[in-house]
């Protein structure tokens, strides 16, 4: 069972990574980009077959290594 | 208007990001995690307000700085 763990950094959070793409954007001739935020998503390719349990262990490991809750958020999408 | 931009490594593609996150997330305890794959998401707020012109401009950003189309494959989803 494939399960998503998308990681953002939290809103008011510095994000270098997105204001750098965001400035390239723009010297690349692209306008009206406003804003850009940089974050990471991590395909998990689980063992466990009930989706509840799933989401349940991607959860867990984003909590526990993946994201740091501190500054970033998650989501979990099980496909 | 949102536009996310996701881009994972294409399959076949060596990605030692997500075999690290593997290899830690094992020897976290977390069993049953078979492979990982890392990618990025980048979230662009985009002035543009017609959908099919926003999917378009991420689009093309997307094939000239946020992915390397040769090793990397993207998906944009119009939030």
């Amino acid at each position: 069972m494939k399960a998503l763990v998308y990681v953002m950094p939290k809103a008011g959070v510095l994000d270098p990574q997105g204001k750098a793409i965001g400035q390239a954007l723009e010297g690349l001739g692209f306008a009206g980009v406003q804003d850009v935020r940089a974050g990471k998503v991590i395909e998990l390719d689980l063992a466990e077959t009930d989706p509840a349990a799933a989401r349940a262990a991607a959860e867990a490991m984003a909590r526990r290594l993946l994201a740091n809750t501190v500054i970033e958020s998650f989501r979990v999408e099980i496909a």
